[in-house]
């Protein structure tokens, strides 16, 4: 079983960057955590952070055929960006939408999200749990379309 | 470890109502396999359905104390009722939404929740594992608030 | 031929509330007209009346498999129930919406039907005449099923 | 009693145009059939097509005097015609509105009347059978203001 | 002179509940205030809370001919029920509208009132004191109504 | 100086059409008003009125040359007719609307007016006197054309 | 029979004013010909400018009783002002509003006048001749008025 | 103790104004009316009316340090002043925001207080009592502040 | 091969109507062009230019079975008529939609079009080319579907 | 070169106003530092102060052909006034806005300014800095005029 | 003759992604047919895809001077991106924006273009067809653009 | 002092760029003004230009502990990046957002900065003015903080 992580613009600053709205925990710790508990779950893991919104449209389209699903933070770009909306619908690897904060405890623009209406399903809310939660409903989804 | 399941209005007929959205699995299996999963961790699980706004109003004040957390599907009041709104508010008990369906993938009004900006947070669109990973999430949020 | 009646919130103070919007008449006075109706069609009649969302909830659910056809004016929560709407679509059971007065010609807030767009259709603005219209409709709607 | 029907734009290709929306039942038979219900009560029935608004206008605007009702399925022209609205509210003639599909179901600008606030009632959504529940109605309008 | 009050969804847990928002003070201690200054003016008082909307509805209907004036504060019920306020423009009894916060310093969708065009006025902000304030108009309300 | 003056849908109502609304003078009347106003200023005057759009559309086209100005009540048209404001738009000859009633006193609907923009000038709400006001800017603006 | 004539903010400087938009005529002239009109139809005139909004509330209100009826061009304040506007609608005389440019041809915030639906009537877009065929407008009112 | 009391915009026209909505209760008795009160709870009261936005913003700016509260009904400025909003804000003196019609039972632009936000507290609809209610509120939160 | 073309209203000004925004060349010569490029391409053409929304409903509606595609300029009715647009819906014979200005870059109103949903295609912008380019997609749909 | 430094309603206040938005310091501190920036750059400055929007209108049209630039903070105002829009747009002095705080961090209501679109630029954000920038900007403006 | 074509993000997936929605076409083939149709036309052809908006951005600035016109499907851009419209308006050489699908049949967030208002024209909706028409609006536009 | 100037995308056009809108100034010319001003504050300067999003998203993260301020013009993704927007919220080094023209006085969509509520401060339609003010702006913000 193979699952790709992406992560969206400015996760790279995360512990650093509005800690109250965010947390402490840095996105290195968080990789850490994920690639243990695939390790467990015999599942190997290939990590990807990107600020720009073209090489996260790439990769999610070189991602068909060679992972079996996606778990992705799409943080700014979950508001404005129909091309990875797009490539999301383009593929047939499900993807998992995680989110570190509430967004719909926040500002009005963060509360629509244009990747939710074409993604397998959303965790929001839970800190750095967000990630295990969604990395176990990547896992789901990807042995039940190995099942079919 | 106590936790209390809410199950909104019409998750009574969960399995015979319009399967092709909400899928062939009923509440009672629902219910089997969380009280399973409730066990392997050692934790007691209350579970209470009701088509009633005003008694689920009630059953959350009632929780303050009792629970350690709640795991809701508010079904149909997610997106008219400000009452369950406020008594999640008014709660210390920690609170995970889950919904079967994606959601933001339906209906324009179905697309806004009352309750996610008072949650701790959502889980949606991933069927019956919703309940599952919702459920792992509320233990989560419950041996945290322990620890403090 | 079962047909059940679902009068809604405050329409057990008909004859008294608003009459210059309303009518005199009184909902006794509309249920014996629509029972006559029914005899004189060999169809059995049920009436029920309830000020509480949950309790009509119920009652529409409970009404698959006993009932042909359901005949209802959902009243205020017609503008606000997502769950007397869930419930119509949950179940087989054709529904036809009345109403009394002419929701269009009225304000804003009563103008837009929740339950409309899952009903099989909508009689409004004949006054008690609608009631019997749409039992008309109802035991049309009963009929062409059994056919099937 | 005499009782005026108009047919608004496109309903002469009615059993044609779109059938899984309007079903399969052409204007003709349609109109068979609101003749044999209004001989069975005495009543006389003139029947009316146009394409143009204009024409509708001047017809409802010539019917004073000359009938006692009107059922009109203003089709198209229901969404955008403030001039019929105007000439339904020029004359003293009743008019019902009728719709074989339930317009509250189908596109955004569908689900607004402009003529439903000055009609005296609406019926939509059973099919050819709006058209007989509308002239029961119809008759039963005109019945009573004979009576004053 | 007797007056009803009804307290809507959640005042029950008033004092616990969000006590910067709604300060510290219990419903009871609220009620016995009431209690006093009704005596004081020679009224009686009945008080009445619920978290289901049908029963408020109920209570209001039942209210006419009972009581001289209604003292509500319709808590969450205030944005979101048509019933009530049919409820309310229904009876003749007059209704004053109290809300302990100030509801138009607040989120969004608090700032509009489904109840106060119906009802005889609002008073809203001044915490505990918005009762006292409010019996006094009610008390107002009711000997007037006396006079004519 | 020839002056075309045309009344929109239902115009030819006037005098019995909801009087409370539109007064009781006829449409008769006011042309005969105007044509006497006509001949003291020696102006010749061309009436005409329709209730279909496109009669009026052409009408408007073949007026260039051919009058000074034109004076139009576009009634229920107002408010829908982007063909009869493109006519206006196309011609060179100057356009007065008129309006007996304060249009923007009325229905939300009824206050805009599509055909405003593209004319020379708007006189509402002054009756039949709005008719005489604005033959009186129409010969204005007839004999300002004249002297370029 | 006396007129009061109101200029609001900035008409002083007309004529210099934007010329392409207000014209090159200055209020000066627009006053001598008002004077004159006035002169030869035996009525008297006053004429007021002012910046202030509550300058012109308060010329209105002492209007009632003076003058027959106020000829204004309310200039900035049409779009903003609520308390011109309840001035207007608390005095009995007549107000007829008058514009220079045609208001609907222009930005989106000035095609709204929170006047037009408490004046008497409004006309628009005709140049210095609006204020003439607005003082025929505001004799023709307040000689209807004496009648009664 | 000392109290201003402000009234805004065409308040000194009350009992003449629109009778229908505001009363026949003049300015001047619910000023005797309120100095009565005020010297029955051994308080001084200045009382002041302006048509002028900008004298009443000077007003409240002078009311710090000299009066203990300020109860004021800003009339027309309720809807469209930022600066008296400012103003409030700006100063400690609390604000009570009186009206003596129902607001929300009238025109939508009259729904949204500018002021409300910033007030302590709200009293609408009961007629010249919502001055009285209005005093005691003040009175109330002037004693609170004293005893900090 | 058969092809309707259908001009909407105002077309027949083409070339005298505001040069700047349409052009200077006339129907005519369109129409012509047209002519040479269909008997260029063996295929027959009927052209059709009517101001009344009726005439052009009625004539789409005969087009089934007469001609294989419509090329379409609806004109002004592009952004008001349901009645074309469900006529378009109504018939099988494709319809190409065009525009010799590029709506996208002109006033609010005409940025929306009603016809597009139920068109085939869209081409706007090129002026009188885009005739010619709709010819050739109207050529193409027509012989895609003889295929079939 | 003669600049005019116009300060909105309630800046008087400043430095003692919400001093965590406005900060501590005075209108008097602000108004001796631009004298000085204003003497080093050897212009000359007149100030002025008003609640007064009408007093604001008067004192931008007599500005100009007696100061070369104005340098304007117009406070609430900016939000609300239609009147000094149309005042700058008058006048050929270019004015420079200034605001103390970001006001695109702030309440909705604060966001848009009516002045914006007809100021020279807009400088929002620095404190008192924004005072500075805002006279270099008004002088840099100033002599580029000059220069044509 | 030299023309530019550009590809938006995920148009290399043409043919694999969401076939229903796109066809089975792929990108390559399209490329091949618009080569031959330039061959034929003695025109010559530059292809570029990108999944980056800035790199589009670049591609545009540098095709002034070098290229006679671009063909362009911005894709998911074309309903977000400022940038790339700012470098369509930057730069002189005319855009054709071209579309497979029918944009105006789609998603409501699919049916605003910020590039059409200022492209020359956009042609949607008949597949490959459009890349082939649009081929021909381009070599057009270009050659109109040498012979002035 | 160092100072990090970013150019956001097309801004390398200027000089050539719409003139008439941006101005005849070169990208070249404003940084040699630039760097002047800044040798002439003994500042260093760095500078960058940049079509795309992510970039720029590197460059201000890469900015903390490296520079004392950023001055930034963010061009088209003022209007669109939440990613820009997170990546000034994520930095401690304070952004001064500049613009060559008023942007609001242009497009609705170019009137809303994205950026404003999380820059320090903004300056906008002095042309290349603007650039200099904003330096000052910027070495101001930076010496205050090195104070703190």
């Amino acid at each position: 079983m193979k699952i790709l992580v992406i992560h969206g613009p400015n996760l790279n600053l995360l512990g650093k960057r509005e800690p109250d709205v965010y947390g402490k925990v840095s996105m290195k710790s968080i990789d850490e955590a994920l690639k243990k508990q695939a390790k467990a779950s015999r599942a190997s893991l290939d990590i990807f952070q990107s600020n720009h919104e073209g090489e996260i449209v790439t990769k999610i389209q070189d991602a068909e055929g060679v992972y079996d699903a996606i778990l992705m933070n799409p943080a700014a770009y979950t508001h404005t960006s129909v091309a990875i909306r797009d490539a999301v619908a383009a593929v047939k690897t499900p993807v998992v939408e995680v989110h570190l904060s509430n967004i719909y405890a926040r500002e009005a623009f963060r509360r629509e999200s244009l990747i939710a209406p074409v993604a397998a399903g959303q965790i929001s809310g839970f800190g750095p749990k967000s990630y295990e939660l969604g990395l176990l409903a990547a896992l789901h989804l990807a042995s039940s379309r190995k099942k079919k």
